[in-house]
């Protein structure tokens, strides 16, 4: 990374000064009483990852460029910039301004951090300034801060999906690293997709010993999440190209992975997936984690899909992909495991999901209690002895997580027992969880509760609340997975916004505060604009061609330019 | 278990009193000086295990038949009895006064300890006299103690093993209860055979808190260890009723259980076990341990090879088997695990055999370096955040348990490789550890470090410097399996005794301090007398039939009454 800046001023002498490792500028001036005095300072950041053969060069060049226009010349652009993106992406709420607040704050940390000018970036899990992360990515940007590109600007979001494109090797490597085929995406994934995490990744804070995690290991569930996102953008946009440039690449490397992965049980008959981390993380290494078998199971159909679509359409791409990754018996194997891969089900008396083998039969301890145990207020709860690891209670929602991204394959009640179930039970130790618990309590009629975390992951980085401690390890930074969360509880979770191939879905139950929100979004590579009042729903589509949509379960036709008005009770 | 007690004298008046929960016999006497009075106390111990079906009766009834018959009649019974087992038991070495000491101690343990007059009873793991471990059975008997009464007194070998067969219900809920089938025999085997241990065996000394270990659950190794005893039992000494009164059952269900635990890898072609605890406990829920699956093969083989005996010589028992233990589809089942089980090999270049899957990626740290890092002495080098846990340092013998049970399968150079390899990681934090040295360094010529080796266990009680602390816990005891591994590393390391089904090998490797040594086995029920010098062994077979005997690599055959003196180098 290079950082040139130019100085514009007329002050008086100027010189650089050397102190330690950094270079100082320095300029003298004798101030006047009452004289105004003005200093640009024109900067400009490039990295190598940022498509320039000079990236020296162009750093340089572009301070300049930025110079000869001027300070309000730039203004005017970047205030252009912004209009733009506001213009797509706010969200207009009457009748709560803390949540509005919050919700803007949301959206704006998000396009800040968006990698808008090049696909070989993604968003790092705590934003710009946090350091113990490493500025690496994580499936929260997948599963968190996606949906919000998707829906609102599609091409920063084809961009973040690329950046696992061209780590695929990264993963590739990780996963031999292991013994496995295919791709096993990192945790903590670089520049190059290699895993920036280590296998002793907390220190134990009663010891000062470094505390081996299964972070790195465990956690197959990110090429799962990977899978699922590449397969939602296509989905939503209808653009297959994506899936032509490395993503379809990426896709069945994944199968693959996963079934080099999976054991087969004879005596059942099934395939599982044995010693996973799910997105809990205080439970490490347990069989059947609900949340990844029904992943996996996703990412193995989206293979079987994504290889039909390219034989029928893009012939040359599928022999490409065939030949090239030997992949002729794979197919056979995914078919084979994806027809008999074991994913928990319901149980049949409670409806409850059990989150992985043998978690109903841990201590069943109630948060409260739990928290009186601790000794010290920053050690880890999970890990080998932490206090959470042999209880029932989650470091944040896992079950839950997998009926939102699979809602519409569950009924209400299951959704509604489970969140029942398993809210108590979180500690929501990760900032991943609140909106997750938004997201599902609004699905099944808990509004207030709703509210209630839809503000909690808002304002993450507001109140100052927010859980900065791994053991004695200062974590800092941003929390971007919340802001991406902060945007899906009030547009997927309060205006029940959901599409799929076919429809756009709208099914909403606004908070008692919300007299109404207005909120545009981009389906289908069309723009809708959207009005929601407590009794109404208005929607208008830019342009054609004609777009199927439900409203609180009506199905009507949107046409180019015309606007639907539909009246709901609530 | 009732006590009862009779006293004879003639001193004054007598009574019982109580205090507390505790019954006290007060004699009272004025005793003259220089006057000798003698009080004669008789006891007699019985419990409901002793095979009596009025046992409180049987008990006061015993305690008058002794005051009847008088104390120099008991005393006189008393040595008649040692007198006996020394006949059989005793060895006698010329030319080192304290190994002699050392080992005359330890088969003393083992006689007083040993349930000679009930098969419903085994020996625990910390003799008469441990508090914690309970008064429990575990695979100390069959690995460590078995030998010796197999060798020296069969029908106390018989009844050892009758308890597994006892106690088999037990194994079989414990295989339910974690969702297997089959038999899965306890840790801590308590007398119905249910399992003693809990799931939080340890506590952790830094935070006071139980810590979770996997004794319980992951030892699955200790059904292949019963399998193996009672065929080693069959082998040895040809009498094939153990299987018609229990055993064959109990090898099945084992053999059934291990399909049951089992994993195909469908890439692979291959069974695995996985998640287990080997004999090194300080490695927790690994894949793949190299003694575990080896013993798990040679139980599946046993199966078979029970199920072709019964067929062939006992078929009315082999239908009664299939046919009750519903066992027709397990004999394919089994024989198909058998043929595909993975079992760790010597490395081609090598030849280490690796202890699980991805010991060798662990910190290989020495010893030293290693107890350096200890904060508390009494700290537990296991579970979730021991100091050994991510390193390669055992608690003890693990793959060379492994060589010293399969000896004749691997070459010398293997098994001095692999000694050489494991010797400096061994920390030997268990009792059983230091005579499966001293048997493989008897193997390969390493006579020093085996006598070394067979002080060490053979002295364990003696010196007091055994281990007695696990985290904060005294455990305390005896050490009957170090025990039995004192006579296994003077009999079958120093003496090379070796029984196969077929003939009895004698390839001695005597200790420098060792001028001769004399004792007595019995082999397929035959006694025989051995006698080594540093330059010859002399055999006598005291009856029939001729037995075919291998010295030194000379095949002979003893016959009865007859002595064969054969000259050896060293």
């Amino acid at each position: 990374m290079v950082t040139a800046e130019l100085c514009h001023h007329n002050l008086g002498a100027e010189e650089i000064v050397q102190d330690g490792k950094s270079y100082l500028r320095r300029i003298q001036c004798k101030a006047q009483a009452g004289k105004k005095y003005i200093l640009y300072k024109y900067s400009s950041i490039v990295t190598g990852n940022d498509d320039f053969s000079d990236f020296i060069g162009e750093t340089v060049k572009r301070c300049h460029q930025a110079k000869a226009a001027g300070y309000e010349t730039l203004l005017g652009r970047s205030s252009e910039v912004w209009e733009n993106y506001w213009a797509v992406s706010d969200v207009e709420i009457e009748g709560d301004p803390e949540g509005q607040f919050a919700l803007r704050y949301s959206i704006y940390q998000l396009l800040i951090i968006a990698p808008a000018h090049s696909d070989k970036l993604s968003i790092p899990a705590r934003g710009l300034s946090g350091q113990v992360y490493k500025g690496a990515i994580f499936w929260d940007t997948e599963i968190f801060m996606l949906p919000f590109f998707i829906y609102t600007n599609p091409s920063i979001a084809r961009n973040l999906l690329m950046y696992r494109c061209h780590t695929l090797d990264g993963a590739r490597r990780k996963a031999k690293e292991y013994g496995y085929q295919g791709a096993f995406y990192a945790w903590e994934s670089q520049e190059t997709g290699d895993d920036a995490c280590t296998h002793f990744n907390i220190t134990d804070i009663f010891t000062g010993r470094p505390m081996r995690t299964y972070f790195r290991d465990k956690q197959i569930h990110i090429s799962a999440d990977i899978a699922y996102a590449i397969w939602q953008y296509v989905t939503l946009t209808g653009d297959e190209s994506l899936l032509l440039d490395g993503g379809a690449e990426v896709i069945l490397e994944c199968a693959r992975f996963f079934y080099s992965y999976a054991y087969f049980k004879p005596q059942k008959n099934r395939f599982e997936l044995l010693d996973v981390t799910g997105p809990d993380e205080y439970h490490e290494r347990f069989n059947n984690n609900a949340y990844t078998n029904k992943m996996v199971k996703h990412t193995l159909r989206i293979a079987l899909d994504v290889l039909d679509l390219l034989k029928a359409k893009y012939r040359e791409k599928y022999d490409d992909l065939v030949t090239r990754l030997e992949f002729e018996e794979d197919m056979t194997n995914i078919a084979e495991m994806y027809s008999k891969l074991y994913v928990p089900e319901p149980d049949r008396n409670t409806k409850v999901i059990e989150q992985f083998d043998g978690y109903h039969s841990l201590e069943d301890v109630s948060l409260d209690e739990l928290k009186s145990r601790i000794i010290n207020k920053n050690e880890y709860l999970g890990g080998g002895n932490g206090l959470a690891t042999n209880t029932q209670i989650l470091k944040q929602a896992d079950v839950i997580l997998m009926l939102h991204l699979f809602k519409n394959q569950y009924d209400i009640d299951t959704l509604k027992v489970n969140w029942d179930y398993y809210e108590p039970r979180t500690e929501h130790g990760s900032s991943l969880s609140p909106c997750v618990y938004a997201l599902v309590a609004s699905e099944v009629g808990y509004t207030d509760y709703a509210y209630k975390y839809f503000l909690k992951t808002s304002t993450i980085d507001l109140t100052g609340e927010a859980k900065q401690f791994v053991g004695d390890l200062y974590i800092g930074g941003t929390h971007p997975a919340a802001n991406g969360g902060s945007w899906m509880s009030a547009i997927l979770g309060f205006c029940g916004i959901r599409g799929d191939e076919d429809c756009l879905y709208i099914n909403p139950r606004l908070p008692e505060k919300w007299n109404s929100v207005k909120f545009r979004i981009i389906y289908k590579n069309q723009r809708l604009e959207i009005y929601i009042s407590k009794s109404e729903v208005r929607l208008t589509l830019e342009k054609g061609p004609d777009q199927a949509v439900s409203i609180k379960g009506r199905k009507l036709t949107a046409k180019a330019g015309q606007t639907i008005a539909a009246a709901y009770s609530a």
